[in-house]
């Protein structure tokens, strides 16, 4: 049986001692969240996910929803009661809004409770997920007696929400959408149509399923400037807000799906539903994209996430199976073989796996960081440059946090052998699982093209342009640490290929598009693999201060943590100098082949 | 529902043109396989791997195999049906020995005919799959009176046959075995023992079902050296060589697995069953260890079988699936959308597989034609460097092709974006399919250590030698000629870091064994990179040829595979280099981190 344990103890070093956390203390939110606090809270949040979430998780995966004849769907035996724990444990208050009981507290705690729930159970995080996505489109976009109706419940759990976009012919280009929306004497609109691929569409573990829901107003014009958003609810809510009457809204069937079977994605009718506008009529579009950094975030949370409990099962194997002698001799006479731990080619897959996963994590924790202060600071120059940060990296952690976590799991399944491929290992869940965020919100080749056609050239390039002088100055001040040696030479030949990729862009994406996009993807991961060297060479020269000045408790775990930080360096870096050379080749190859002749 | 062509014009294509097929026609074999009874042969291969295997692969992977409580197993619908028509067009008797019922064609036919059948049905094409490695069994190590009795019914098919070697304490390290023989008066022994992962080890599709079982023979040395082989049919041969009593071997459950759900894959219980020795006690390891290159060969051509129909499937998608406008401006202005080939990282997906197949497509005819000479060739000399060829690249065709196939899979079903984790597209059974390929018959961490440890030090690198050889001398005849230059340049890098890589091992592996373990996979991929690229070289110079002297009918296609073979000089092998960093970066970093600190 899998098991899974939350790294807080790595959480807390990258907040306060490699991104210095204590330092934002006077951003609001921040001033109770104090260091104490904050580890009080993983502590707990970690034991949530390991001891209430992760139990279900296999049985999630093998027993998956059920939908009725009438309808109704149930998801897998436990999901409810956890629900009702999640709940009671105020987890998705954490930084939800106070006036709507919220605890206000920052996001960035928000998203490290995240990773923990997704790597003990997607499928059930995703419940809550998809509600703090509606909950931000609603505080984002609502009218105030939207939000007085519909936060405290969202925020207190007894209500869940629901992102609708996708119909069956379009997903990515929302522009071909068909659902309508039909204006209503009394200010609410009728909506119908079809939607496609809906977590969390429907099931009995909230008393009320806010969807949110974009549709066409009648005559509004044709493309993506004639969207609109809605807010249906499953239920009426009555005089007093309570659930009403039964809406028009209704899953039509369940998908079947490679993974994440625990929670239930829907096909959901509209049959003349009554819904609200959100926001402005035809500004759906934008309203959606507002939240977009925050749900994308969200997603490359849960591909590091699979990434690190795939990784902490295939350890534990790689510890007790024995199989085979140390290719340098016997290590361990006593027993029959030795453990496969001793093999260079199980290291070799391991370090992969948890040198990502440790620059990933910190990664993730500065942008949201950066969130935080793009919301928060009081400074505009500095909610500027945050939010900036912010934008920028979202693509970058989406597309390479879900590609490599995919990866990642894959390679920790391979650990296993032919048990990796069997269900009852729980190995061939995390692949399965991991695959989905690929896909979702957005699927990576778009983070691509986002982050190359919209997010490099946004505001003359300024993001970028800050972001690389960061990193060198930072290689400037330490060039002459010998100690920091094999992180800050790597890292330099990292930046050098990433600003000649974005050289390149400049110079032959205006000229042709299609050399943009025959580089996007390439240029994605070139992004992210010096965005993460970066904090790699930040995170070591932490550790090299510790064990200078001997103030370390706990020397041997620091000098582990170089060493995968080091193999970051030397294997996973190399990788830069490919995609340079990818991005080069142009689109001209690609490009001269008639669509028929593939 | 997905869909399936076999590439009978590309396999035609790379064995008549490009191979020089017809060079081998005085081989024993070969004179009777004109190419008129190639093409013959292979259209109508394709024609059942389409026709007859294809529809039963999503049914079959939705429907699994279904064990009864008295312990028989039940396949999915139609695989019987399906097998019959196997049997009766004589699938499996190809290649096979005349002697007893086959048809002696050259085995490289075989292997383009498993291809086509393991795109199709994969879970389907092991049942005559493992067949045919238990029939190399008997063939290479069986009695007189072994083969007579089993092999005519063996190569018709009315029985099918299997491989007993995993136990659950062991996979890899075979020395750990427990199943016991012990002898009897009759010169037959009893067994007994428990065997899991066990392939296509109960069904109802053949009459009786030969299992070759490894075992210890009561009183047998500990380790490897203790391995014996021995044949157990499920029903005990009566003196006519018909099926008679029940032996004493039953499956005691089927696995839950990933993927290749038609199959059915069995925990076979001995149970004091009648079997006989099989070659001679003690050497049942390298009994299995010849028949291994071939069956490795079969598993790699399902890697690129799962990368081929994948892409078949991502292409008929990309091209009518409409969705956004081309980056360059409106491609299909009477439609509401461009169909998604428009865009260059659609490209960049599908003519990665597409590069990537045709290469190995070629690279895998290559060596099974080698695999050929080395049985048939008069010439000693000829059958040496045949069989130092063959032995060369087999850990590199699994270790690549099933790696690079999965990663396709993946990347092919990334093309259908939301509908291709939806079970109903087909996409998510092939990544699952392929998934076993990398683990199986030598997880490709073992393929690694086979092809560094084994095949390169092997007669003081004969083969690698040789093989360096025939491609500098490629390099250098075409070294003036200006419409080879994308292909010739790039190989020559290629091949340098491959000899640096091999030279890095000779001086550094020698010191320490850790040091080639650490750098095994990615020599492997390296090695695999080249020897494909070779294969592209060898094809763009036949087409160029054939483009200069105006004699192709096909032009178009023609340069468009140039364009193909182009993508991967430009995209794929820039990864050597990364490659060579990785192996020179050694085992020091992932060697230094006590197991504990994982």
């Amino acid at each position: 049986m899998p098991s899974y344990r939350a790294p807080v103890e790595d959480t807390l070093f990258l907040l306060n001692d490699v991104l210095d956390y204590a330092s934002h203390a006077e951003l609001p939110g921040f001033e109770e969240a104090t260091p104490d606090l904050v580890e009080a809270i993983l502590t707990e949040g970690g034991k949530f996910a390991a001891e209430i979430a992760q139990p279900l998780n296999l049985s999630g995966d093998q027993e998956g929803c059920k939908r009725s004849e009438d309808g109704t769907v149930t998801p897998p035996k436990g999901f409810k009661a956890a629900y009702d724990a999640f709940c009671e444990g105020g987890w998705g208050t954490l930084s939800a809004d106070p006036e709507y009981g919220g605890q206000g507290l920052p996001h960035t705690l928000a998203t490290a409770f995240n990773e923990y729930l997704s790597s003990a159970n997607m499928a059930f995080a995703m419940y809550p997920g998809l509600t703090a996505g509606a909950i931000a489109a609603i505080t984002l976009h609502g009218s105030d007696e939207q939000k007085a109706l519909y936060l405290p419940k969202m925020i207190a759990g007894t209500w869940t929400g629901t992102m609708n976009l996708t119909e069956p012919h379009c997903g990515t280009d929302l522009g071909l959408l068909r659902t309508k929306a039909v204006p209503q004497a009394d200010g609410s609109y009728k909506i119908s149509g079809t939607k496609i691929f809906i977590s969390a569409g429907e099931h009995d573990m909230s008393e009320n399923i806010v969807h949110l829901v974009i549709a066409r107003i009648e005559g509004a014009p044709a493309g993506t400037k004639g969207i609109s958003l809605f807010v249906v609810p499953k239920f009426l809510p009555d005089a007093d807000g309570n659930p009403g009457e039964r809406n028009g809204v209704s899953c039509g069937a369940l998908e079947h799906k490679m993974g994440i079977h625990g929670n239930a994605t829907c096909v959901m009718n509209y049959d003349g539903a009554t819904g609200w506008l959100v926001g402005e009529e035809n500004k759906g579009l934008r309203a959606m994209f507002t939240m977009m950094n925050e749900a994308r975030l969200g997603v490359a949370v849960q591909g590091l996430a699979q990434s690190e409990v795939a990784y902490q099962n295939a350890v534990a194997y790689a510890k007790d199976r024995l199989q085979g002698r140390a290719l340098t001799g016997t290590k361990e006479a006593d027993k029959a073989a030795d453990p496969i731990i001793v093999h260079p080619d199980i290291r070799r897959i391991l370090m992969q796996i948890r040198s990502f996963n440790i620059g990933a994590r910190a990664l993730v924790l500065w942008t949201a960081l950066h969130g935080d202060k793009a919301h928060r600071s009081p400074d505009e120059k500095a909610r500027q440059h945050s939010e900036d940060m912010m934008g920028l990296m979202t693509p970058v952690l989406k597309g390479v946090l879900t590609d490599t976590g995919f990866a990642n799991a894959v390679n920790a399944q391979q650990v296993f052998g032919g048990h990796g491929y069997i269900a009852e290992w729980g190995m061939d869940q995390f692949v399965r699982d991991a695959r989905i965020a690929m896909i979702y919100e957005g699927a990576n080749g778009i983070q691509a093209l986002d982050l190359v056609g919209r997010k490099l050239p946004a505001n003359g390039g300024r993001a970028v342009m800050a972001l690389f002088n960061e990193v060198k100055e930072f290689g400037k001040a330490n060039k002459d640490d010998d100690a920091l040696k094999a992180f800050i030479q790597p890292l330099k030949t990292g930046v050098d290929h990433l600003q000649q990729a974005t050289m390149w862009f400049m110079q032959n994406g205006m000229k042709n598009p299609d050399n943009a996009g025959a580089g996007s993807t390439d240029y994605m991961h070139l992004f992210g693999l010096v965005a993460i060297g970066y904090m790699w060479a930040k995170i070591a020269k932490v550790i090299n201060a510790k064990l200078a000045d001997g103030s370390a408790s706990n020397e041997a775990e620091l000098k582990a943590m170089l060493a995968f930080g080091t193999f970051y360096m030397e294997r996973l870096m190399p990788e830069t100098a490919a995609h340079l050379a990818r991005i080069s080749s142009g689109c001209e190859t690609m490009m001269s082949v008639e669509a028929d002749l593939f």
